[in-house]
Parts: structure tokens; C-alpha cells; sequence
């Protein structure tokens, strides 16, 4: 069941869930689109939608006092065992999980955009979070296919955006500082590291890269590292200027009115891609 | 033809390149290596090497004092018209390739391990380099099959190792500090960012990511993107034991013994998934 403050909103859910589920079927990777979409139903109302639900997925706008506005209302709505997961991507779920009659229940869940087509989600307790509601969430998750993942203490970012941010605040340093050019560092990914990424993480690429394992990566880095770490401007606030530069760029190669049309594409290969190393691995 | 310092390794060499060529021809990625190997010589001496030469790679080890005796032998021998790239992947080339004779004709090719797999190849000038060089050296790189990017000047690190050391470093830093376990980190890549990077770089990520574009993705991340970029930390250097522990957990799912074999198997699927990722772009 689906419930959106924006009734625009809420009457698009179904046609963008028809439509992914069609494309889902036509890749083959589900069998029965319209039985699926039969088990979906709109709430009117969010009393209708989150009372005697089982579990709840929150997904309101990335801001504190819209979140905290949300929870005062469900947290009077839902059942005693009702366990609720935020998509929040950035903001440590303690910040509006928490002093609540059900706060033991409430985590952060993070599911990856789009996700229906990448599996990561990312689940961090507050400090108020029940254990058996992470076991929960952790279980639920993977019985629908998603692949989730543990942060241990809360951290702005959690575990996907931080590492993601970390590369692309250098690789926006690099160009806006006249290193290279926006083609040449999404270069770098697409011809160069996504090509171990995709198969093993990086941890594993320095473990298979040296013959006494990690250790022995970390060993032979020696002074190139520390070279390389102390001069990172990874805390790069790039000027508006760099952000217009870099985006009239990408817009010669991808005009606004083709994004449509790019992320069709970005979607269907994703999917052709999880596929593939599905079967690599 | 092929020098190296080392007796054993210019023995290995030819084996090494038997081997690689016969996995390319398995995997249907070239035609006929046989005809491949017979092109390839053993040079008795660094004179024989590069005297006559068209092109020399340079690829000794990444120590700048071993580079600056090798270019001063080097450039007594070279004749008048022969480029040189070096392979060095951190050390800006100008901390050895200038106040030479033919120091215009010398410049940073560093091609991505392993380069038969990973088509990448960085190309750095140093301020003495002429830009003709760097035009033919991309020239000859895109005929043989790889994707030259192009560093504008001279940093640390290049285009490849600083993002990759950027993403490393905070990885290090979230499991070090007991954010998260090192499988956690490393699926964060390989079920989340990898299925978006290994299809579009980070910058189209983000262009694709907002309905305006990559203007309207950082104008969209605002405040959220400060507050992780405030308290990433690519500046952390792991205690010995943080490596200790990580490759402890690493090597139990991958021994020191099996290394060799998950190696071979790391090559076989990046060819696997270059040839994939080649059809659907």
C-alpha cells in the first residue's frame, strides 16, 4: 500500500510501477508483471497506509523537520509491531527516530536508486533501535532479492554516499581545477577502475593485487600513498562557475531533453549489466 | 623487443606473454598469437633495447632514484626521433624526464594493470614535453586498442590512483573505526555504485541523476553533500592493525595460496565483462 502527501504523486505511483514492472518482465527478470501490480493499492489516507502494516518504508524528502513532522504522525498511527525503515541517504536516522513510543522499531533502511535495479540497501540502527528489528529488516530485505548491508554506528552518509562523494569531490577538483577534462575522469571509470569494481570491491582489488595480499598492498604503496592521500581535496566546494562549466559539457553530449531517454537506457543496461555478473560470479 | 635489469624476469617474460596471449585467443579477444609471440624479442642489453626504437615503455619500478639512472643511461643511447612513455603511476614525471637531451620527446604513459585487460593509459607531460609527443603517443596508444586520457598538469597520483585512492582511503577509514565490516564495504561497490559506474562515469551519474541535469543534482544534494564532504576522512592512515584485521577477514574468504587462481579468475572476468560492456555502449 502507497501513500503520498502530493495526490499528483500518488495517482503517477501505480503508472511508473506498471511501467517498470513491464520492463522488468520484458528483461526477464520477473515472470508476472500484472499479478504483481495487483498486490499494490493506494491508501487514501496515511492512517490507511500504515495502520496494521506489518513493515513501512519512509521516503519523504531528505530534510529533518519534514521527517520529524512524519514520524509525530505515524508514531500515533502504527501498531505495537509495526517496524519502520527510512530511505534517508545522508541524515543519521537518530536526528528523527528517536524519543518516540516506538523508536525500538524505527531504522535506517536505505534502498539505492533505483531499486528495483540495484540490490544495496543500507541499514543503521539509532541508538534506540532494537536488534531483532535490524535481524528484521535485514531478513525482509533479502527475501525480496535486495542485498543488505550493516552500519554498525550512525555516520552522515552512511556507507554508500561517503565513498561515492569522496570520488566524485576529487574527480570535480580534478576538472575544476584544469587537471583534465569531465569526459577524461568519467573515462577513468567507465575504461579504467569500474572494470575491477564491477567484479570485486576495493578492498579485495588490493588484496588480489599483491602477492602477500593486503598487507602486502599496503606495504609496496608505502610513500605513493601518503603522496597522494596528503595532497586528496576530497573537502572541494566547487564554484557554481565549475558546476556551469562541467554541466554545459555533459548537456553537449546528453541536452536536457534527452535525460528522459538516457536514463531509459542507464536502466535497461544496469539491468542487462546485474544480470551479467549474476552469472559471472 | 624487451630489457629487463633482471636476468630472471626477462627469462619469465616471454612465458608470461605466451601465457596471456593464449587466454586473449581463448576468450576470442584476439585472432592469432602465435603470429603475436613471434613479434616480441628478448633484448640482450638496454642498448639493443632502445637503440633504433620508435617507442620505449618505460616500466621499472616506482622509485625515482631508479628512474633517474635508467633515463640517464637512456638518454645517451636513444636515437634522435624516439618517444618515451613512462609507466610510473604516481611520481609526476617531472621528477625525473626534464634537463635531459631529449626531454621533449619524453612523457607519462601510465597504463592501467593489467594493461591487456584494462584499456586505459594516462598521458602526462612534463613542462618540457613538445605536444607533439603527447599527440603521437595518443595516437599510437588508440591504435593499439587502448583509451588515452589526457593529464593538462602535472598531480600526484594522475586521474586513476588519486579517485581510487580517494574511494580506498575512506573505505579504510568506515571499517577501521568499526563503521562496517570489510565484505559490507567492498558489496557497497560491487551491488551499488559499480552497477551505475561500470556504464557511466561519476559526473553523468550525477547528470542523469536530476531532471535539470548536473546543475540540478548539486543544487539538489546542497547541505547533505557538505556534511559528508566536512567529515569524509581520505586523509586516514590505517594503524598497521586496521590492515592486519582487514586482510585477516579477507584471506579468510581468499588464502595467500589461492591467490594465483583468483587472479586468474579476476582476468578472465574483466575480459569477460570489457567484451560485454564494449556491445551494450
Amino acid at each position: 500500500m502507497i501513500w503520498d502527501a502530493n495526490p499528483g504523486a500518488r495517482a503517477q505511483a501505480r503508472e511508473m510501477i506498471a511501467t517498470t514492472l513491464d520492463d522488468l518482465a520484458g528483461a526477464g527478470a520477473i515472470d508476472d508483471s500484472p499479478r504483481l501490480l495487483a498486490r499494490i493499492s493506494l491508501a487514501p489516507d496515511l492512517e490507511t497506509a500504515v495502520r496494521g502494516a506489518s513493515y513501512v518504508q519512509e521516503s519523504v524528502v531528505e530534510r529533518v523537520d519534514i521527517k520529524r513532522t512524519l514520524y509525530d504522525h505515524m508514531d500515533a498511527l502504527v501498531a505495537a509491531g509495526t517496524i519502520i525503515g527510512s530511505s534517508t541517504s545522508v541524515i543519521p536516522g537518530s536526528q528523527f527516530l528517536m524519543d518516540r513510543a516506538n523508536s525500538a522499531r524505527y531504522r535506517v533502511a536505505h534502498p539505492v536508486n533505483p531499486p528495483h535495479l540495484i540490490p544495496l540497501v543500507e541499514l543503521c540502527p539509532s541508538p534506540e533501535t532494537a536488534p531483532q528489528t535490524i535481524d528484521y529488516v535485514a531478513g525482509l530485505m533479502r527475501s525480496a532479492g535486495q542485498t543488505p548491508i550493516r552500519v554498525e554506528r550512525e555516520i552522515e552518509g552512511f556507507l554508500l554516499n561517503r565513498p561515492q562523494w569522496a570520488l566524485l569531490s576529487e574527480a570535480m577538483h580534478l576538472v575544476g581545477e584544469g587537471y583534465c577534462s569531465a569526459e577524461d575522469i568519467d573515462a577513468v571509470m567507465t575504461n579504467g577502475l569500474a572494470l575491477r569494481w564491477a567484479l570485486i570491491g576495493p578492498l579485495v582489488v588490493g588484496h588480489l593485487n599483491a602477492a602477500r595480499g593486503l598487507k602486502g598492498y599496503f606495504g609496496g604503496l608505502g610513500e605513493a600513498l601518503g603522496l597522494v592521500r596528503n595532497s586528496l581535496r576530497t573537502d572541494y566546494v566547487p564554484d557554481q562557475s565549475v558546476i556551469d562549466a562541467v554541466h554545459d559539457v555533459l548537456e553537449r553530449h546528453m541536452p536536457l531533453h534527452s535525460l528522459p531517454e538516457q536514463q531509459a537506457k542507464r536502466d535497461a543496461n544496469t539491468l542487462a549489466l546485474r544480470t551479467f555478473l549474476n552469472k559471472l560470479r
